[in-house]
Order: C-alpha cells, then sequence, then structure tokens
C-alpha cells in the first residue's frame, strides 16, 4: 500500500502510460489514429487500410493495402473444430457472449504470445464468421460461407444475411467500422492491456475485452437508442416525450461521454452517414429527439456539458445497415478488434506488469476463527 | 489526457481504489482475508468457510457453514447444455482456455448485473466441474458424476480421478485452495474489476481474469518451477545447476514477487504443507534448491530482495495432490474464483467507471490519406 497517496476512483486523470495509436482530443472533439483525423480516413480511406494503417502503424501503399485485404479474406474460413464449437454452444447464449466464448476456444499455438500483426490480422479475419455463425444458429438458418470476392465489411452482412448487401449500406456500416475501430485507453481497451501485461496472448486480451464491452456502461447501451427512438414514436412526439423523460429523471440514452466536453466527433460523421442512408422518417425522428435532447440537458444538467455520443447516431446507421439490435454491441467489438490488436502489440513492445496498489480499510488483522473446523472430507 | 502529469506505467504505487478483503502487507509477509491471518485459516478454516467469509463478509457460524456447504454441493451438477458445449470444445484447447471459454458460455440471466453471493457461489461450485470434464475428456476418459458427500475440493479430485482421494492430499489442496483464494489487488482482479466498473456481470469479470492469469508474469508459471526441479535433478545436483542457471542469466522459477519484500507468507505455508505431505525425495530436492537459490540470488543480485514465492512451494503441493502439470494455473484459477467473486460484490456495491488516461505519443494530426481509395467492395 502506498500510504499517503489518495485514491483514484476510476483512475481518472491517472495517465496509465503512453500510447502512439490514438488522440482522443476530448476537450475539442477531435478524434485521429496515427495522426489521420477520422473525417480524412472516413472520407478516404476502407476498413481494410484502417486495420493496415493501426497495426501496421503506417497508411498502406496500394499494393501493400491489396495484400491486406487479400490477407483477411484468406484467414476468413474457420477450422472445422470451431465451428463445431459453435454449433454446440448453448442456443440461448446472446451473440456477444458466444463471440466471446469462441474467440477464447480459438486459443493455440498460433496466438502464443507475443502478438503479431499477423495474429490481429487472423482476429479481426475470423471474428466476423464467428459471431455470424451463432446468429445464423439462432435464427435457425445454416451457416453461409464467406466470399473472397467481397470486402471485409460486405462479407459480414453477406454472411448475416445469405445475400450480397446493397452498396449504400455497406459504405455506411463501413464509415462505422472506422469510426469505431479505435478510441484510445477506454475500459475495453485497459482491460486488454493490463491482460496482456502479464504476458497473456492476443486473444485473451480480446476476450477480456469483451468482457468490459458487455457492461452498458461501455458498449451494452446502443441498441437502448433504438427502443428510446422506438418509445417516442414520431419527431412530433419528442419534446413531450424528452421532457417526461427528464421530468422522471430517467437518463436518455445516447448523450454524454466521459472522455468528451464536447461533440464526439463520431457521432456527427454518423448522423452525416445516417442522413443518406436511413429511412427518412428514422432520421427526422432522430434528428428531433436530439435537437430537443441537447435543448433540455443543457436547461436540465448545466454545467454538465451533455453532448451526442457514438451510441446515439451508431445506433441509427446499425439499423440502416439491416442489423438488428442484439448484434450493435457485437458488431462495435468486430470494428474493435483492429484497435484492440494494435493495442496489444504497443503493450507487449513495451511491457510492464498492470498492477495498480489498494488501500485496505477492512477489519484489523488478528481475529480467530470461530466458525466450523477444518476438514478435507 | 492530464498534461504535465508522469505516467505511471504499470500503475504502481497508484492506488486505484479501496478494498476491505484482503490485506497484502508486502513489508511485513503478512497476508489477512477481513482480518483473518492466512495462518489462521490454514490451520483451522475448510475451503467453504473461506468461501464464506470473503463472499459474506463475516465468518460463518457452524449452521451458515452448513448452509454454505449445502449450496456448494447443490450447485455442482452441469445444465445440458453447459455439457454439451463443454464436449464439443477443440480437442487441443488447453484446460485454462477450456474453463474460460465454458465460464463464458455460462452467462445468462442467472448472471444479471449486479453479482450477488448466489452468483458467487454458483462460479465457485461449477467450476471445477466444468474444468474436470474437459480433462477427462482430452484424457479420452469418460466425465465422472459428483458426489455430494464430498466437500470441495475433495470433490474436484473425485471428478478429476473417478476415485476417492485420500485424507492427506485434500487436506494438502484444501490448504493450497485457501491460500489462494485471494490477493488483494493482483492483475487478474484488476482485470475483473475494470470489467465490472462497465456494469458487466461476474461471468465477464471472471472470464477476464482467467485472461490474465494466463500469462505467465501473473498465473502462467507454475508448472515450470516442476520442470524446474526435474532439470535439477537430485538435492545433491542443486548447487551446480543454480550456479549454471545463474551463469547463463536464466531467471530461477519460483523466486521474487512485485508485492513482497520479504517471504511470501504463502510459501512458508505451502511448505509446511509440501514437508508433510510430499514425496520425501521430492521435497529434499525442493528444499534443497530453495536453499542454495536464495543464497546465490542474495549474491547475484544484492539489494533484489528476491524470496522463495507461492508458486514455489505451491508447485510442490500441486504435485503432492496428484494434480497434472497443465493443471497448476487452472487449479489457482478454481481456488481464486472465491476472491473474485468478493471483488465483483466490493466492485458494484461503490462503482466508478475504471478508465485510465493516457499520454498520446504519436504523429500529428493532418495527415492525408494516399492508401487504397475507399471502396465497399
Amino acid at each position: 500500500m502506498a500510504e499517503g497517496t489518495r485514491a483514484k476512483p476510476g483512475l481518472e486523470d491517472v495517465v496509465a502510460g503512453e500510447s502512439a495509436i490514438t488522440l482522443v482530443a476530448g476537450e475539442t472533439g477531435g478524434l485521429a489514429y496515427r495522426g489521420f483525423d477520422i473525417a480524412e480516413l472516413a472520407r478516404s480511406a476502407p476498413y481494410e487500410g484502417v486495420v493496415h494503417l493501426l497495426l501496421y502503424g503506417e497508411s498502406p501503399e496500394p499494393e501493400a493495402l491489396r495484400a491486406t485485404r487479400e490477407a483477411l479474406g484468406a484467414r476468413r474460413e474457420l477450422p472445422l473444430a470451431l465451428r463445431r464449437a459453435a454449433d454446440a454452444l448453448p442456443a440461448e447464449l446472446p451473440p456477444l457472449d458466444a463471440l466471446r466464448s469462441l474467440l477464447s476456444a480459438m486459443s493455440g499455438r498460433a496466438f502464443a504470445y507475443p502478438p503479431t500483426p499477423d495474429q490481429g490480422l487472423e482476429l479481426v479475419a475470423k471474428a466476423p464468421a464467428l459471431l455470424a455463425r451463432t446468429v445464423r444458429r439462432r435464427r435457425g438458418e445454416p451457416p453461409v460461407a464467406s466470399d473472397r470476392a467481397l470486402g471485409h465489411v460486405a462479407n459480414y452482412l453477406y454472411l448475416l444475411t445469405g445475400h450480397r448487401p446493397a452498396e449504400r449500406q455497406v459504405r455506411a456500416l463501413e464509415t462505422y467500422f472506422i469510426l469505431l475501430a479505435d478510441h484510445g485507453m477506454n475500459a475495453s481497451t485497459f482491460a486488454l492491456r493490463v491482460v496482456l501485461s502479464t504476458n497473456a496472448d492476443l486473444l485473451s486480451g480480446a476476450v477480456a475485452a469483451i468482457a468490459a464491452l458487455k457492461g452498458p456502461l461501455h458498449g451494452g447501451a446502443p441498441s437502448k437508442v433504438s427502443d428510446m427512438l422506438d418509445a417516442v414514436g414520431t419527431a412530433g412526439e419528442a419534446q413531450a416525450w424528452v421532457d417526461a423523460a427528464l421530468a422522471r429523471r430517467e437518463r436518455l440514452m445516447g448523450f454524454g461521454h466521459r472522455a468528451y466536453k464536447t461533440e464526439d466527433p463520431r457521432a456527427r460523421l454518423l448522423k452525416g452517414v445516417a442522413a443518406t442512408t436511413a429511412d427518412p422518417a428514422r432520421f427526422a425522428l432522430a434528428e428531433e429527439v436530439e435537437r430537443v435532447a441537447l435543448l433540455a440537458l443543457a436547461r436540465a444538467r448545466p454545467g454538465q456539458r451533455l453532448y451526442t455520443n457514438v451510441e446515439f447516431w451508431g445506433a441509427v446507421v446499425l439499423e440502416a445497415a439491416g442489423l438488428e439490435r442484439e448484434l450493435f454491441t457485437p458488431t462495435f467489438a468486430l470494428a474493435r478488434t483492429a484497435g484492440w490488436s494494435a493495442h496489444a502489440l504497443e503493450q507487449a513492445a513495451d511491457n510492464r506488469l498492470i498492477r495498480p496498489d489498494v488501500a485496505y480499510t477492512g477489519p484489523e488483522v488478528g481475529r480467530r476463527w470461530k466458525g466450523g473446523e477444518a476438514t478435507g472430507a
């Protein structure tokens, strides 16, 4: 115990290390991967290029991009043992837990510590196939084989539905994948780095990251935005609904983020995607809910600087891409496999076991045991 | 980013919070759960009593202890869906990964956030059955059903072997379970608390904890102590072997612990267990390796204060209990399910999202993307 040191609950403002991957500029609303503003990436890069950028640290020349696309495409097939494990999971297991269980079961020599970019490609490539297989099984549908002609995001939609997705849906979802590919030291990435710091492998880190993502305070809430929009009903009812919710002291879904004291740049970009791909009535509803919610929150919680976060417009984009709500958080996890892999590589490159201290506040030592006696029987 | 704040790699000496569960007194070599010195617990308490102490915060009266024993016994049976999932895991999956995959697949409504003591009992009770089932399957042996007449630790050995274990082996392993049941804010427990801080469930936390335990810097190395003892061969060869290993700048397994600047109290207690239960020649070998290693380390690394750690005598005790080496770390995980559950309860009781800051050291923002162009195909 470090006596006399004040506890830092939540480790807020504690600088746990250095990272050259992602800049989250919370005060100004900026976000950049390896120096590339996410607006630039959303406009110009394919997801495979962002994967390359995150894993190798550099934006790819066209030939390198082709190689990364090829490598991802070639790694999508699931070995028989993994397909069998996927098909024997409890039928009622939620998709995010199924994905976590299967990544855990994919462990083996190919993922031995230390992590490598190839391992990152393997994780990024196989995760959508694992998820889609269990989702189709839950629906009672036979699995679909990957199509090498399709890009990473298009193939994910194909694996889910069994038909070629519309170009508009693919680009909407691809922008989502790009914008969600990394976000610095959030709870899931931090869990991964804690795990990697014990010299555990990349898959172990990804499993821990998905475990953290399951919590509604981190990744587990985006589908509640869709539920909220349904509950509001139409744009005309937004004002009354929001006022009533705040009067009941309910939390509005999709507003506020610990890292941002201004608009979340991902929300703004996803809103642009939603404007061109979502059902117009749904977009109008979401836009009106956002407008009245921001005004109402500024009045009700002055000084808290609550802005639209990534979950709000992310939910509308995921709907527009045709995804069911139970796939929102698992799809977030798929996008983030790229960032997790990059953080695993960075952690392993200059490792130190992450093991904070804790202040003991329990009873004094020296109590005598009076419970039942010792026995081995 | 908290500018001007120095990074704390590894979060060493950063007090991440308060805990009333376990006091780790690293300078004086003390360890106590809720005020009970572990020497007192190892002498007087059954493992089920320690589970009760950790989960409920109090040592049980005899009736409460009976109830906890009953509850653990009643929860050992695995539902059909979980047995099926266990029997369909990839055959070559190591036992620790298998346990992690199955705990991940056990997820469901019964484990909804927030964690409860009942959920802790469920985790503690089912984990040995899940592990033993996959271990027997790897060996090509049929599963064994739990025996309600047996205590928690005796039943674990029974599930592994199919016959009633000797009393001496049970008490040796039970002492190991008691001594390993918790250890404050180590890497696995910290990973669990990061995961719980997102309001994710107890099983998600346990999955992340096992992921962290997989790393050799935390839980993944105890079997290497046995390998080292084999390599030394006999007590008479210990001095020459240790000298040669240090001359080759190899690390001796089972010495040094970040938390302790003196003898690890668990090592001392486990040595006592080993003295009465291990094969006498094996004990003599281990004792001689310890003696010459401590002298050699004090000479070779003066000032580092390297002492025997829990892995050294833990390995000898696990051998004496009849466990194969690949079960050493998984058995550590079983013992620790009690502590993990206690930490999950404590984290949820006064939660704050754990999300440290990070100092960005990457390229300046504003780079133009020249990699391949955007495409959804």
